[in-house]
């Protein structure tokens, strides 16, 4: 099975870890090295790594941190701090999930390296499977919308159902203001040999009613326990889109979190910034103000059917 | 009453008609000089004036055209040459409207350079008209929502507002690819001193959900006559989320086209490349195919009320 690059965007080697920066695609391929915690939580913030790639970064982080400090008696302390500054990075997105375990392992007197080595080598493998059962959804010839990136499965997806001579089709939204969905999925898509179309993210109600998609497949950062889902700002009105036009709308979920609902799920919003500029030009006029939430919550209600982390 | 420029973005001026360039706003402010009519389609076709600036140009180039010509004899057909270029330029567009306006003018053997100014001064009165109609719609402290750009009509309707102590403030969508929404409506707004708020175009959903708006309001380019309209690609999608969320979703409206409904109105599909590019930046892989609707068509069933010319 061939892999996309953002399927595993970070990789340990020696004292250091490989971050792909995500920023630079699709004009370059390049890695940014990471020799430890601080500059991790660092990369998190800037956003140069997201998704999966920050699981990796959280977890190769914590292994450095380990082997760094594993002879000191107050390497708990030690873990215990950094776990504080990866929970805090990022408003919306749950890294304690991921903290509890390495922290959990620690307590338990694992060898903490291995004991992580263990977890990703399970996290690839149920990643694998969600790919699968996501590809059992889909029919020959489908055209499946996407939004923003799910690190390298929209590929592998595809991949498989290549394999089972189904041949699916891609339209992926731009994903403003990031361009998530034009720099990463439309180009691992596009490397993989399969029939991307990009379009401006107002334009998925007309591609909807013109039945040039006919299923719509998304992540998600956080699921809640009743089933909703924070993913990407743009999720929930395509949601709202997909019911209204009867198109499935699929979520690929991560496990789930500790909120209860969408509810108890805070909104980072970002830098006005980030928005009023398009590579350091102002798209608009001095004065002008900017809103941008991240992400948005799409309630249970709205999704056909959750592709479990399981 | 102080005016956008966009509100009026032509004029008349001897010879020449000076066409104000929106592809360089808000950086430059800067005028085109157009001499024939050949020149005004070429304006058209490169959406360098748009809505009542098109409108502007088509009859100032008829007023022009009719001037040089009026002493030959064939002036009757080099102006149904002039109509034929016009209603050609872009599909979506109605300008046949227009055109016969112009052509049954002349047939009724009218002073045509009178007729029209004539004709020029009643649209002024009736968008006026329409501005006050859409304030009354208004109360005091509403953040309406708009998308695109509706010929100077939003700051209007502000300072009409304004005028009878309803403070009203503004959330703008981008309205990629074009960004008339950042250029266009965020720059009038803000010159006019309101409070302007820019927003992605996938941000739409979340601040309906947040109640940060409470009205939507957009204009048309083509009603048709049972009430749907064809305006900027992502009106149709805020229009669903407008009834998702219970938010009056207003449409200021042209003179109804001969469309029986909206499934009669073309949309217009324009060039990948004007989506693939910002500022003449690939914005993503080489090979991705790029699809730019330009129009879509919003039902009458969701639209809360039209705000007609008449």
């Amino acid at each position: 099975m061939k892999f996309s690059p953002l399927f595993w965007p970070v990789e340990l080697k020696g004292k250091s870890i490989y971050v792909l920066d995500e920023a630079l695609l699709p004009q370059k391929v390049k890695y940014l090295k990471i020799n430890n915690y601080k500059q991790a939580v660092e990369v998190i913030k800037e956003m140069k790594a997201r998704a999966v790639g920050q699981v990796l970064l959280v977890m190769y982080s914590f292994i450095l941190l380990y082997r760094q400090n594993k002879s000191r008696k107050d390497v708990g302390e030690i873990l215990s701090r950094a776990a504080d500054a990866f929970n805090t990075a990022r408003p919306t997105l749950s890294f304690k999930f991921l903290t509890d375990i390495v922290l959990g392992m620690y307590r338990q007197g694992a060898a903490l390296d291995k004991g992580i080595a263990s977890f990703l080598q399970g996290l690839k493998t149920k990643r694998m499977a969600q790919a699968e059962k996501c590809g059992q959804l889909l029919q020959d010839k489908d055209v499946v919308l996407t939004h923003c990136n799910i690190s390298g499965l929209m590929p592998l997806i595809g991949e498989i159902c290549r394999q089972q001579a189904k041949e699916i089709s891609f339209f992926v939204t731009e994903t403003r203001p990031y361009l998530q969905g034009a720099r990463l999925t439309a180009w691992e898509l596009k490397r993989a040999g399969f029939s991307v179309t990009l379009i401006a993210d107002n334009m998925a109600a007309q591609v909807m009613k013109e039945g040039k998609i006919n299923k719509v497949i998304v992540g998600a950062d956080n699921l809640a326990q009743n089933g909703d889902i924070a993913n990407k700002i743009g999720t929930l009105q395509l949601a709202i889109l997909a019911d209204y036009f009867s198109v499935p709308f699929y979520v690929i979920c991560p496990p789930a979190s500790n909120a209860k609902s969408g509810d108890e799920i805070k909104i980072e919003v970002r830098p006005e910034k980030e928005l009023l500029q398009f590579r350091g030009t102002c798209i608009t006029a001095k004065g002008v103000k900017g809103y941008y939430p991240a992400f948005d919550i799409t309630p249970n209600s709205l999704i056909t059917q959750h592709i479990y982390f399981a």
